[in-house]
């Protein structure tokens, strides 16, 4: 993923250079405190959550290893977690203007809320199905005069010999497009590489990855997932619609679009973490939807990776995003077929009708299942492993840009090349029956009549050699050639997932799977030659697909609901999900999900469901970030500004202290303000000797936060005349006055079901004796505390 | 429903003796602060739950109401909350002992955990099936048995004349066995009437209704159900076994029962609130699985009832739950039809397979389906007002076991004479197909190979005549049988759900909504005469059937699951979504759903998703019960007893405070106890001096709260001796070190946030120095507290 590439190439570029960015993947450390807690707190802090980005200590340690120069043997190391990442807040800021704001509503407005949430949820449908035909229109068009181009040409020499030349034309042809796609990626947006789904996963999970949902990442992304499937790469366009929904969700959402300069003045309430999340759930479940047909399994998707919080008419409102999303796409391909109003084309990929009448399956195949999903398992891991080894490498030695272009263009020509000469030594040649619907027959060296089978399956997108594996009639393909095509194919997916171009890993898994799973078919068939009957190809292909899929994703009940509604037949539920779930345990033995390997590889500090079971040992106080910086809630602008810029403890949370006055007791807490609220306070010169002064002075409101959300400038932006240094400024009214807050003896599972459940970037840890004595804060990604 | 009629019935007798029993349904009150707090603040604490329901007008009018004698004519009233009714405490208690054992688990013991965790969900779901598959089989028996006698009756007299003797046969018979499904009911279980859904969606909701899942009301459940069923009344066996599962995995969880007093020594980990809730999330959603066939709809039913947080790896095992139990459901039931192997019977109902070949619907019907959704919305909200009066009527009047007994019996009678006029005096008579497979086609006045249509509706398990609506062919039935058909049942739905019976609504609404549904598909058809096929009346018959349904229950994902599942095609996806969502709208416009009004009527404090969206006003100060009663964290012994024992204040926490000794400082929070911890600490003597004398004296483990749990003896049961009473006891170990705590100024919603999204039981607030001042706390039912 270029998204890894980058960083690492900014990685190993400071390790030439010696010199450390402020950029530094860090690790946490809470325990620089006690010291020699070192190697594995930086874990548990991870754990916690990594939250969390970093501890302290090890922050430390990392400032003090750039002082000494970095170790050059350790380039990349995922254990370490990354400092570009900040975290969501799920958590409302109740500080006064919001209450007022809140109270001033009455029941009618709240419902207009309510409705224009389900306006956005439509709009988010609609485009998201838009988009989904547009990708698919595209590709089809696309595809479609390539692959007669390169047939007409190898027709053309097959009769007089020198087919290198077609194959010279098609390697060209592909590279040449992929270098395209792998061009925009590179170089004007590298996060638009790979599926997205793992920087959706990141999203939902509550970490702001940069850029992820602006519009230029979306066009790049549609523009890159066209090329890459055209270009005849081994990959999907379905992951991607993923990212693409998201992005949809977060511009509609706002009712701005930054990239493009225009505010369109509504939907402003909208504008904060808590509301923009809560949509981009229902974008990535909308992407699921029209990516598969499988509105509820898209729902279902964004509360497994996402929505910690099950809130009802969300769930429906996402729900209703999903449905539309599929119904527009389902509208507009119809139309597109020359069918309207025939509606079965609901997702990007259909596995289409299994036969639904008689038996679907046996009570005795169960176990054969079971086994599938098994090898399923061990397939995934072990494309997983080598991904992770070349991901590894990539990040070392394939960093800049035009080396990710050469790679993509590269993979594209050896596919062709593997692709040709599989079809030029393949002799698997079938009849072409006349009611035969395959658009791209290749006749190659097959008789009069008949068609050669290796070609059908390379020859097509992925999307239709799955259909075919999954439907054609028994015989159609001979074993020789679904296990050479799984083989190559299997090591061609695994090379192309983590290129420097937009593209998805769902078809080619099922694809792979499909192809070794109608092998398996076959072969029980055979075994069972007396009474082959039941061992139906199609459905051995449909059960490996899962497998496969399965163990290279992980992904659980989502993933079993997408593949019953992709089936549009609920009779295989249950078989799909015991291979699933035989493929995930098989797979959780051996390494984690493709998804996950990435994120990790990425430094992203993620939230798991749990706190580590064995974590009980620590608490709060000894994984908190510490010493917090605190502010007076009458504060010197000079202060504020001074904390704001010190770059070493580059906090995003700031708890607000109160001292009695007179009194020699320590300071108490009294809320939260946040990073972002006083650098618009700032901007807007909130100070309490110019309120005095400017009497019609304008009350700053919460419209102003929300027009600098979420791009507040960085505070290098703002200038602050000295004279300005000497106001003071009354937090009263911005402060959170009531953040949640936990005694320092709380064990880390109750502290992290607390962030997890409520989606908190900041708790504020107090000390036992529930008194202010020091102030800690405990923050999820990278904002952290020093005393004032 | 019989928990009502009890309630009910205590509340009149309240009345006539005019005396308040601590019972009392009581208002929330929050303003007592200023003097007279007393009475109603154990209900303060409520209203956070159900502020919902009530506001502070009104309860301070109630409590002059109740000061001036209360009024006679209110003897019930919803608004109220019933004071039976305690929260399940999803927190776990994080005291030393629990940390300690936490610690001392090892990863494998974790893993150990989490495999019984597996297990015990393959059991439930295992069991749970079995059930539904001895209900089926025994209802399908005995109605078999019932239908045989009655036609074989039937058509004696209708050669002979003289059918008045068979509509008695058939009134008597029906009467005979609703009365002993009412009987053991009314007087054996009366929690075990009506579906059991309202009181499982309390339990998952974290209410703990007494009784609830106890091994006695599955067995009068099950008992029941099938003397519903067999019994003739408009009823259906598929919402009971939500309930069954319920029970079921509340029993097997535990790894014991209290009913039978053994003990299994198994899943003790398991025994406190938060697992048992998860468990029975499961069992609910096996329940769901095995009644619709519906595996991913059961599980969605679970997480939209119950859980507010979502666990990826508890819903992955809530659908392990839910697909064996469906599975097993289906191998057993394939068994039974001698086709083994067939796995043809998901559930309980099934819908029966849609035309799949061809377009299922086309875009122009949509705006028709919306319609009927709208239709289905009206006739749903006449219902829910129709059985809220008939509710109230019987909470007044009808609360006697024996009234109750013979008002179902009166019910049985009625719907046996109605259906047979009906049948009487319809003259819809259809031709016999040779093929057709009605196992009960009556002939009576019908020529000879014809059946009476109408006959064909009522004399079916309603499970088949929906299935008859579904599939039949166009033409089978007349429009009018369909209309009359609907008119009546639609009656006596109404009049039967909340009898004392077990018996569910789910049935009765999908046939009344076919009825009609197919009436309009018929109607379309004869519009729309020259191109009538597109209006396949099974489709309609569809639609209507979940417009009715969806105009009652209210329910939103989950139905949609349900029913796509139950139809074994996901094409019907969108139209069955939309249905819903415009039933759902126009039904919410009038009344809530049915089961919201039960539970409302039942005066159950239930928590609904998100605070009242104009509740910022109120803060955590003005809603939390006051004053609390605050122990010492050494306490004496007397103390204690005499607190627990103080009926007028019957908390169920105590926050533990500790003085800085030697200062003037006001105390300061510790701590939280629970009164079951309190009650085994005194049961087991845990006193600092016998700790002293009696140095070999075993200490107190978990081990000893978990075998009290859930039935902890009250204070009376506990001796405790005057010499004891001098004792002191130690709660530094026993009690939760870090509640959750807010401060005083905390917003409603906020406090709301916290409460739902961590299923917490009791809060703590604190004051806004941080300082315990006064000792506050705040509960969500009926654990109130009052001042040290």
């Amino acid at each position: 993923m270029a998204n890894i590439t980058k960083k690492v190439s900014w990685s190993s570029r400071a390790d030439e250079t010696g010199i450390l960015g402020e950029g530094t993947p860090l690790l946490n450390g809470s325990e620089q405190l006690t010291h020699s807690r070192q190697p594995s707190e930086g874990r548990s802090v991870f754990q916690i959550g990594r939250l969390s980005t970093v501890d302290l200590e090890e922050e430390i340690t990392s400032d003090e290893d750039s002082q000494r120069g970095r170790p050059n043997e350790i380039p990349h190391n995922e254990k370490l977690l990354s400092l570009k990442f900040e975290s969501l807040d799920y958590d409302n800021i109740e500080n006064q203007l919001f209450l007022e704001e809140e109270r001033r509503m009455s029941h009618m407005n709240f419902r207009c809320l309510e409705i224009s949430r389900w306006v956005v949820c439509g709009l988010i449908g609609f485009l998201t199905g838009l988009i989904a035909c547009f990708i698919d229109i595209a590709v089809e068009e696309l595809a479609g005069i390539k692959y007669q181009v390169v047939k007409k040409n190898i027709e053309n020499f097959t009769e007089v010999g020198g087919l290198s030349i077609s194959l010279l034309l098609w390697a060209v042809l592909n590279s040449a497009i992929v270098m395209v796609g792998g061009i925009i990626v590179a170089f004007f947006e590298p996060i638009a590489a790979g599926s997205g789904i793992p920087q959706i996963k990141c999203y939902l999970n509550g970490v702001k990855i940069p850029r992820v949902v602006r519009l230029k990442t979306l066009v790049v992304k549609v523009a890159g997932v066209i090329c890459s499937v055209v270009g005849g790469l081994a990959v999907g366009k379905e992951g991607p619609m993923i990212h693409s929904g998201a992005v949809v969700a977060a511009g509609v959402s706002q009712g701005r679009s930054t990239s493009l300069k225009r505010d369109f003045k509504i939907f402003e309430y909208f504008r904060r973490d808590t509301e923009k999340r809560d949509f981009v759930s229902a974008g990535a479940a909308a992407g699921v939807s029209a990516a598969f047909g499988a509105p509820v399994g898209g729902v279902l998707f964004a509360l497994e990776e996402g929505a910690s919080f099950w809130n009802q008419m969300l769930t429906w409102r996402i729900f209703f995003a999903s449905m539309i999303s599929t119904f527009t796409l389902n509208i507009f391909l119809s139309v597109y077929n020359k069918n309207p109003g025939d509606l079965s084309n609901p997702g990007l990929i259909n596995f289409g009708r299994f036969p639904v009448d008689g038996v679907a399956y046996n009570f005795y195949e169960i176990p054969l299942f079971i086994a599938m999903g098994a090898i399923g398992g061990l397939l995934g891991a072990l494309f997983n492993i080598l991904n992770y080894w070349l991901t590894i490498f990539r990040i070392r030695y394939v960093h800049r840009p035009c080396l990710q272009v050469m790679e993509a263009m590269l993979v594209a020509a050896v596919t062709a090349t593997v692709s040709f000469t599989m079809i030029y030594f393949s002799n698997d040649c079938q009849p072409l029956g006349p009611e035969d619907k395959k658009e791209y027959p290749l006749q190659l060296f097959c008789a009069d009549g008949e068609y050669n089978s290796m070609a059908t399956t390379f020859f097509n997108t992925p999307e239709r050699s799955v259909h075919s594996l999954f439907h054609n009639q028994p015989g159609t393909y001979n074993p020789l050639t679904l296990g050479l095509f799984t083989l190559t194919y299997f090591f061609l997916a695994c090379w192309t997932y983590g290129l420097a171009v937009s593209a998805g890993v769902f078809i080619p898994s099922l694809l792979i799977g499909a192809a070794w799973g109608r092998l398996c078919g076959f072969l029980l068939a055979a075994i069972t030659t007396p009474a082959p009957l039941w061992a139906d190809p199609g459905k051995y292909a449909l059960i490996g697909a899962a497998a496969q899929l399965g163990g290279i994703v992980r992904m659980t009940l989502s993933l079993t609901v997408i593949m019953v509604e992709a089936t549009g037949n609920v009779t295989y539920g249950l078989p799909i999900m015991l291979v699933l779930m035989t493929s995930k345990i098989v797979g959780d033995y051996f390494v984690e999900g493709l998804y996950d390997i990435h994120i990790k590889l990425q430094s992203i500090p993620f939230l798991h469901w749990e706190a580590p079971a064995t974590s009980h040992w620590l608490t709060a106080r000894e994984v908190m970030s510490s010493p917090v910086t605190c502010l007076n809630r009458i504060e010197k602008v000079g202060t504020i500004v001074d904390t704001l810029s010190n770059t070493s403890t580059n906090h995003n949370g700031f708890p607000v202290v109160v001292q009695v006055s007179g009194s020699d007791e320590p300071e108490k807490l009294c809320g939260l303000i946040l990073r972002s609220q006083l650098i618009v306070l700032l901007k807007h010169k909130v100070f309490v000797e110019l309120a005095r002064s400017r009497l019609t002075h304008r009350k700053l409101q919460l419209k102003d936060f929300r027009d600098a959300y979420p791009r507040f400038p960085p505070i290098q932006s703002i200038h602050v005349s000295q004279d300005e240094r000497e106001c003071m400024m009354d937090l009263t009214e911005f402060m959170n006055a009531t953040p949640y807050t936990v005694p320092q003896e709380t064990s880390l599972p109750r502290v992290f079901k607390l962030f997890r459940a409520l989606g908190l970037r900041h708790l504020v840890v107090v000390d036992d004796e529930n008194r202010v004595r020091e102030c800690w804060c405990f923050s999820t990604t990278q904002s952290r505390h020093s005393t004032a």
